[in-house]
């Protein structure tokens, strides 16, 4: 379902051709004044169109509200907004009805929703929908950070081009403030470079690229979770996996940590003054699904784009019978530098839904 | 919290030295006749001491059940049942206490729930509490079978050990029934000794070693699955996160993905005979959250026990000091093979909850 | 919260002065093809201003659709929509912040959100929320109406004045269809006209009445529900609590039930030709939390409306003295005709629900 | 289901006639010492067999604590218990198959679970099943009471006896703790003896009698509860339809507000020293879904027992024709008294669960 969260709910409807995109937030507390600069400043990272590495589709993503603030703070109600869709006019989607693209919800919603899915642009599976959790997001940041909470993601991988990573047990707000400030979010510019060289070497050849989005959250008190399907991991999985093209969500070290032995792997407790620290983060930050107070860190994989320029196998529907398939249009090569909002967005909504049970 | 599944409901309860263990399952369908024998056989593929690579800890797993079942059959109410545990008396645990062990929940739960945590044998969050979810999967597991589905799972990798993998898209249900027969299931029995190896030498160091599960479910119909945040990707890691030590979860190729290009990555459809098929099932079964029909993959990342016998730094918690710390007793050098059934167990539990939804 | 529901969730948002008020419905069918000229005519039939016995206040309760409806048909996304609110210029609501309205939310709402409450016509608690809750419900009854199920209600008390009631194990299809057109639905016509003059009576007196609400849904099938906390009346009774104003929800015979013996209480069964049926219904088609087959009947008390016209006792929050209020404009005198089709569509998304889990 | 709460979840379990019935509650905060004497004394009032006007059914209640708690303290995990059915050995119950009692739930759980449904005393349905709840909710009761909240209920009306009330809006504390040491608790002894009198003219004469539950609690903070479908309304009548043979559910006035005027209705405010008070409580302590800091006032209409020893009308399942039934044995005249500590247990968990979300 398109619900996120316990106490504070969020419910996002639309489709990429629908009228408009949306969701309503429901548990806010009261009397909160978002500043809409910088919600439209983080909306604005996510939204296509806006770098050369990304895809040329412009979208409009300004907000209307339609509930919830008046005179610019929450009153108690849900705070519920939309994004009217532009393009609406539909090219040629219903071929994809009798030739789906490989890789994509096309396949299995028509199997599921039958002849009246709506693919056009993907339908509800589009990308496009992440825009109004970007916006719900926003409002979630600016809520933790006045709780002295600090959620920023960086590009640890695209294809085979790795960034730095910093010490998970002692990274710096301010190191994870200049990542929030730069286009493209790397700790290391240099690696960046060549990502984005992998990207547009991607999108000549009319194919697209994966990576990987690690998310860092910032001064979390320790005891937040609750055991066993209550954990932070499992709420954060739950969450992040509703982001489109995510395959994989961990923690810490992550599935680097199968090939480790204890000694290595566990971290080891030292006073850090008045406080209980540790040497290295290899958890991520997270004990039996409870926080420790170490830097929360999640790594989440994300797939190529399924929607590439190159002709490819695939079945037709409707004569029962194999085919190819070549999708016209512009592509976006690489997905990833626009999900880091929405991993920012997923992460921090979950994290304010934990502290506000 | 403690409940796992929407229709299909999973309470579990107990501590390592609380008189018992054990679990609540509501929603079974009425009139199912679970096979006992079959349920304790899988029970015991859990319970440690069992084998030469596993702990030396004996744990007696016989089920009383308490309610639900009446002439072997169900009978609507829910199905419960508890598990004494022999093993109350309690050595220093007390120590733990003002000196948690690095990388256990140990520490987390003092934080959480304070001076009452009952920390004897890892108290709530101790692997024994898997022993009831093992219980609850294992009716799944029968109920599945039923319909056609068939659930199990490799030691995909121990330490720098790797089984070979089937072909994701075309994994037959002979393989997985072979793999469901043998005490270590690996595909390649020459990985299994050398992962038996690795895990052996971890023991002689007393020291740990962590592991990757690959769980499959074969003959899963297409369109299951809810879109967003109600995913088979959202469901499974929300469920499979509650097994103790999971670090990471991710689908078919999973993190692999991030360095693949989409030509690569995605899977071409085909005509199979009058079945829409894939070449290949990087997807892991599951496009935008709905299970196409080809076998889903999960793989799950296992760190290495907590729990060694090598002196490590930690606090004590009294003096607010630096110190160290050695556990003395027996260690389970590596919970992989263990943690199998629990991972077929509760991927089994969440498919059935979402196919009776 | 603003969402009700598990398979078929509907979430309200909005105030009375909002930009807009609206709903999300998720879960609906795919490939339904909703009468939208019916959904008007029931919405109108909550409208205010229609009738002689009902407020002054015009709305335009014209829905715009925002997702989920691709050329009228459902498309499997989310169905929502919103409904512009045309009177936003606030009168001097703020006064009602420092002298809340006696058993009016105003009070609590002020305590529970602070001094940002937009209390502005009654603001997320006003009656007008109703209105998307209508739409949702609109879709729903067509829905039972395609499973061979109807839903509807009579006013069966205003003030000290009864309808007359069918016989609640034998009532028609015909005899709801009739009551369905009825723009004052009673059984009645003569206790009708009386109440009319018991709400003409009470607004020449600058004073409110209440009543109650009977809804009937015939054509259920027996068997749905789930026990304890699972059951219709659980699953009603929390849903239609969600209306402005209800004050108590009894089944059947209700609260009458207290003052029977069994043997009088008790409904016996018969053979109904081929069907099992009871001669009474005193149950209200409901044993155990689950459905018997016979029509269910559920009651609704509704207070009479807080809002009157008389000078009233109550406090000032700012100087914290007892004071007094009179409350100018127009007020409506009673609410209970046009919550009929509100708890037609609550009941209806209730029912639909369960049958859809 | 079987599960009840949010963050405070009890999930119930056992048949009449299983080994065993019990509960499991998860989200106790941890270091609580319930005394287990009064929990005792709590359970002991529900029990059958006690007293002159119940049942002569001696049921053993004594619950076997099988986790969380640690020297008589809970420490964080789930607190569950079992109690032991002695009573097991089956009289001829299959005929109730073939013959359901008019009225009850073995009709409806027939079609729900079909012939394997656990018909003995009444299964999962059997107010029995009531004693687990009183076990949790004994806990609540006294972890309400470190917060200076009071729960007590009054047996408001047996068939044609009514009780007397005490003032909605000034019930005192000493009111309800002496309620609370009266094994038939009443207001007023006179009509109390009048009611033990209908219930033994309904024992003499082999039938039943319903009645009326009114529950207070006393000290309830104002604001809790949330709009719509979240209000504390929603919440007590979800829960309290759970006890069995509960037919309706009223809040302060209840459906008497149907027949009232808003100027007799309407709870005047006033400045109770320096406390925001009500000159009456018709609203029953809640506005809006949110408590108003007024006593909280909800009543519980209870149908006569179904089980009675007279000749009932029924229909035999096998040979589909109307047949006749006497049920042979013992018969509890009236359940009311032993329903008043469940009602107080259930409004215990419910207004528990509230405060700790």
């Amino acid at each position: 379902m398109n619900t996120l969260g316990n106490k504070l709910k969020v419910t996002v409807f639309g489709q990429s051709h629908a009228p408009a995109i949306g969701c309503v937030i429901d548990g806010l507390p009261s009397g909160f004044a978002p500043d809409m600069e910088r919600v439209s400043a983080f909306m604005a990272r996510r939204a296509p169109g806006r770098n050369a590495w990304s895809t040329n589709r412009k979208e409009s993503d300004t907000p209307e509200i339609l509930s919830g603030l008046v005179e610019g703070r929450t009153c108690g109600a849900p705070v519920s907004m939309l994004i009217r869709n532009s393009d609406q006019h539909s090219r040629d989607y219903a071929g994809l009805k009798r030739t789906p693209r490989p890789s994509h919800a096309d396949y299995t919603a028509i199997i599921k929703y039958g002849g009246n899915y709506d693919i056009r642009g993907g339908g509800q599976f589009s990308g496009r929908l992440t825009a109004p959790l970007c916006f719900a997001g926003a409002l979630a940041l600016q809520l933790l950070e006045q709780k002295g909470i600090t959620v920023a993601a960086h590009i640890a991988q695209i294809e085979g081009v790795f960034d730095s990573a910093p010490d998970f047990a002692s990274v710096a707000r301010t190191e994870l403030e200049t990542l929030l400030k730069k286009p493209f979010p790397v700790f290391s510019d240099d690696a960046g470079i060549r990502m984005r060289q992998a990207i547009e070497a991607a999108r000549l050849d009319a194919d697209s690229v994966g990576g990987v989005i690690r998310c860092f959250a910032l001064g979390l008190p320790a005891g937040i979770g609750e055991p066993m399907f209550g954990g932070v991991e499992n709420r954060l999985a739950a969450a992040l996996f509703g982001i489109p093209a995510v395959r994989g969500v961990s923690f810490g070290t992550g599935f680097a940590a199968a090939g480790m032995r204890g000694s290595e792997h566990n971290d080891p407790f030292f006073m850090d003054g008045d406080r209980v620290s540790a040497r290295t983060n290899h958890a991520g930050g997270v004990l039996g699904g409870i926080t420790s107070g170490l830097p929360l860190v999640v790594n989440i994989a994300v797939k190529p784009t399924a929607s590439i320029a190159k002709e490819q196998e695939t079945v037709d529907l409707e004569t029962r019978e194999s085919t190819s398939l070549v999708i016209h249009g512009r592509h976006d090569p690489c997905i990833v530098p626009r999900a880091v909002p929405v991993a920012e967005a997923v992460t921090a909504l979950t994290v304010l839904d934990m502290l506000l049970e």
